[in-house]
């Protein structure tokens, strides 16, 4: 399945349809997809019904959306950064920098993914996946490039999924305070992921 | 709140309860918890209305008793080696295994604990958390013997966190193939956890 050709990126969405996922995100997160009739969305939105259906077509697509427009954000950034230019180690604390501000954006966002994925029909569960297994790959090519260099040792992809994991983890818990606090934890995350496997 | 005195630890369970929880939370995490009736975890387990309520108070108890008894576990292992008088690097991987081995045998607990914990009312979810803090606790005073004995560097709470959460996120990708297989992903993320905090 091709996800992009189905979800917009952020940069196309109209103010509009990024206020009604905003608004859907946190009333999914906060009470559970299940618990959250549309028209709610929509009143709290301010969107009555027929507006509110210009912009979604379902409750399942706006699920979907949410579930997708954060990863598909990552996976801009992620780009971005692995054709930089920048050294091995530069590409590695930049893509810390970037899941970090990406992510302390998107709790509600992510709380609904990790949460709900299983409420999808398994075509989109799929593309959900593959949306993760893009990103996943981008660092793996990063920690690739590092070992041909010789800067890093080779990783196992058990390896390479333990270090994303202590990234993806960490939207449970992060309460950071500032643009500040969110850097410092990404250079605290980029730190231990260069120390695990730069060579000695 | 004394989560122990209401959460009985795994061996003082019955085989009957013990049963009735592994299918329960096979169920909640297949179907989610609010769409799976309590006669439903009867009919699946092969329990009568009447012999299922002799073993469980409720759903929401049902539901607690999953979440906290695999984190009982967790604890009562890690304090174990906590006292165990190994080495600090010893200390790591054998927290390593055994952290995998009570995962791999609780991923339907895992699920449902993350995905419903905010299902529980509020002292619940505060008991739940407190496991967690507990188990991080473990960790981090084994982290702390180890600065004290100028083996590891300084971590910072930040850090400890983020090592555990590449951990906690594991269940949710790991298929591994038998015992060799969870001792030998415990081998790599000790080692992940090893290289970024042992003193050079």
């Amino acid at each position: 399945m091709d996800v992009n050709a189905i979800t917009p990126k952020q940069g196309e969405l109209s103010e509009s349809k990024r206020m009604i996922m905003e608004v859907a995100a946190k009333l999914f997160a906060d009470k559970g997809y299940g618990s959250v009739g549309i028209s709610e969305v929509g009143d709290a939105a301010g969107f009555g019904k027929g507006a509110l259906y210009y912009h979604i077509k379902s409750k399942e697509d706006l699920l979907f959306e949410i579930m997708t427009v954060y990863m598909i954000d990552l996976i801009e950034a992620a780009r971005a950064i692995e054709s930089s230019g920048k050294s091995v180690q530069e590409r590695i604390i930049a893509l810390s920098h970037s899941f970090m501000e990406i992510m302390f954006a998107s709790r509600p966002e992510m709380t609904v993914c990790f949460r709900e994925v299983h409420a999808l029909k398994e075509e989109r569960r799929k593309g959900v996946l593959s949306l993760h297994t893009e990103y996943q790959d981008i660092w793996m090519r990063v920690f690739q490039d590092g070992e041909r260099k010789a800067i890093l040792r080779p990783l196992t992809k058990i390896e390479i999924k333990a270090i994303l994991g202590m990234y993806f983890y960490s939207f449970l818990w992060i309460k950071a305070d500032g643009a500040a606090a969110i850097r410092s934890i990404g250079d605290s995350f980029a730190d231990l992921t260069l120390r695990s496997t730069v060579l000695a």
